[in-house]
C-alpha cells in the first residue's frame, strides 16, 4: 500500500491533502491511490450547491457545517472554480472568509483547480470524494460557482443538488427558466432576510410546480442562521429518502465515469497515433493544396484507426 | 452545387445568415457547404478581439468597421458568446447597440451560438470565416466574451488577436499577468477618454516588454473615436506585415483542425460502439461490485477498440 493511501486512511489531514491534489492535477500516481482505495469506500454522500454568483454558496455552507455535523456527520467541503486567466484563484478567497472554519479540525476543505477542461472536473470531483469518503467522511458539499454547463455536469456527479437564489441578483428568473429547473433537488432563497425574498419563494414554486420531481424550496439566511438548521435536516431527510436509489444511482454514475474515461484514453491513444503519423501529415498538404476538404479527410484518416 | 452555396457565393446575405446557422449548429448540411467552397476560398484575414466583460469590445468594433471599409476591406463581424443558461443571448443586445450598423448593407454581422463544449467554438468559427471568405468579406472581425480557455482558443482560429483593456475594470492588470500577454498581437487599452488609461498603458508595455514578439500597444475610444483610424491602420499593416508567414500559419491552422476533427470523429465512433457493447455494461457490473477500478477497467475497454 502507498504511504499515502495509509496516511489518508489513517485520517492524516496532510495525506488527505496531497491525495487530493494529485487527483486534481492528473498526476500519474492517481491511479494507484484510487485502485488501492476503490474497494474500501462507498459511505460518502454528497451535496452540491450551485447558483449564480453572489448567491452566497460560502457563507452558507459555512454556517451549515455545523448543522450537520450536529446531525452526526463527518462533514467534507470541496469548492470546483471553472478557473480561468481573469478570475483564478478567486474562490480561495472565499474560503479564508468562512469563519474559523479552516481551523476546525473536523472539518476538511479544498478548492479543486480543474482548470481547463468541463469533463476533467468531474473526474477530479469523483475521485476527491473518493478519497475524502476512504478518509472517513460521509457527508461532501461541493460548491460550484455557476457556469453553465459545469453544474450541470456536476450534477451528475452528486446525490443532491441544491440551488441558490438570492432576490437581489437581477436575473434569477431568467436563470431558473433557462434550465437550472432540471437539476435541483432543492432550490434555497438564501438572503432571505433581504427585500423581495417572499416573491422570489413565490416565483420559483410556480416555475417549479409542473415538474414531477417535487424538489424542495427552502428559505435560509447565511447572515442571521435563520432556516440553516431546516436546511440541515431537509438534506439529511432527502438523503435517507432518496437512498433507496443509490445502488441505480451509483450504477449510472460508474456507468457515465467508465464512458467518459474511455473516450479520453482513446482520444489521447488516437491523438499519439496521429502524431506519428505519415498518413497525417499528407493530408494536411492536400489540404493546403485544397485538393481534399476537412470532413473528407478527418472521415479517412480516423476510419483507419479503429479495428 | 447547392442552391445555399450558389446564393452565398452570390453575395445573398439570407443564404449566407442561414449558411452560417448550419455550421454553427453542426447540421449534417455543414460537410456539404464546406466542401463545396472549401476550393475556392483563402483570401479574408481575421482579427480577433478579446478582453474583459465590460472593455468594450462591441463599441470598438463598431467604430472600426467604417475605417476598415475607408482602407478598402470588405468587412463581417462574427460574435462568439460561450453561452451558459445564465448569459445566453446576452450577446445579441449589445448587437442591437450597435449604432445603424445592423443596417449597412456592406458589412455582415452574425452572432455565433456556440454552446457547451470549447472544442466547437473553433470549429464553427473556421468555417463561418470560410462561409464568408467565398461570399467575399475579405477582413473578418471576431469578438468574444472574455473567458479564458476560449480566448485561447480563439487566438489560434484569427491571424491577428487583440487584447482590451480598459482603465476602469479593476482586475486587469492581474489579467495580463495571468496569461493574456501570450495571446495578443496588439493590445488596446480602450476607453483611453478614461482616467488612469495612461498609467495602464505604461504598465502593459511594461509587462510585455520582455517578450520577443514586441506587440502592438494602443490607446483609443470607443465613445470619442479617438485612436480608431490609427487602430484600422495598425491592423492593416500588421496584416500586410504578416502576410509573408500565411502559408505557414495556414498549415499549423488546417493542421490543428484536422487533428480536432480526428480526435472528435473517433471519440463519436468509440461512443457508438460502446453503447452496443457488452462487454461495456460487464465491466460496469464488476465496478458495482468493486471487483475492478475504474481505471483498469477503462484501459482493457480502449484498447479493445483500436486496430
Amino acid at each position: 500500500m502507498l504511504p499515502i493511501v495509509k496516511g489518508l486512511l489513517a485520517g492524516e489531514r496532510r495525506a488527505l491533502a496531497r491525495a487530493i491534489s494529485i487527483v486534481d492535477n492528473d498526476e500519474p500516481e492517481s491511479r494507484e491511490i484510487i485502485r488501492q482505495i476503490f474497494s474500501k469506500i462507498g459511505g460518502a454522500r454528497t451535496v452540491g450547491f450551485t447558483g449564480p454568483g453572489g448567491a452566497g454558496k460560502s457563507s452558507l455552507v459555512g454556517r451549515l457545517i455545523p448543522e450537520c455535523q450536529a446531525l452526526g456527520y463527518r462533514v467534507a467541503v470541496l469548492a470546483v472554480d471553472p478557473t480561468s486567466p481573469l478570475t483564478g484563484g478567486a474562490i480561495l478567497g472565499d474560503r479564508v472568509r468562512m469563519q474559523g472554519n479552516l481551523d476546525d479540525e473536523k472539518v476538511f476543505m479544498r478548492s479543486m483547480a480543474s482548470r481547463g477542461a468541463v469533463g476533467g472536473v468531474s473526474k477530479s470531483l469523483r475521485n476527491a470524494i473518493r478519497i475524502l469518503d476512504a478518509a472517513g467522511y460521509n457527508l461532501v458539499l461541493v460548491e460550484s460557482v455557476g457556469a453553465g454547463q459545469l453544474e450541470i455536469e456536476i450534477s451528475k456527479v452528486v446525490d443532491i443538488t441544491a440551488v441558490l437564489f438570492t432576490p437581489h441578483t437581477g436575473d434569477n428568473v431568467q436563470a431558473v427558466k433557462a434550465g437550472l429547473t432540471e437539476i435541483g433537488d432543492m432550490y434555497i432563497i438564501n438572503k432571505s432576510d433581504l427585500e423581495g425574498a417572499g416573491a422570489l419563494y413565490n416565483t420559483i414554486v410556480d416555475l417549479i410546480g409542473d415538474t414531477d420531481r417535487k424538489p424542495v424550496v427552502l428559505k435560509a439566511s447565511a447572515k442571521t442562521g435563520k432556516g440553516v438548521r431546516e436546511l440541515a435536516k431537509s438534506i439529511d431527510k432527502l438523503l435517507k429518502e432518496k437512498s433507496i436509489n443509490y445502488k441505480e444511482r451509483e450504477r449510472r454514475m460508474l456507468e457515465n465515469e467508465l464512458r467518459d474515461m474511455v473516450l479520453n484514453t482513446v482520444e489521447k491513444k488516437a491523438s499519439q497515433m496521429l502524431a506519428g503519423s505519415k498518413k497525417y501529415s499528407e493530408f494536411v498538404d492536400k489540404l493546403t493544396r485544397k485538393e481534399i476538404d476537412p470532413y473528407a479527410a478527418a472521415e479517412e484518416l480516423a476510419a483507419g484507426l479503429f479495428r
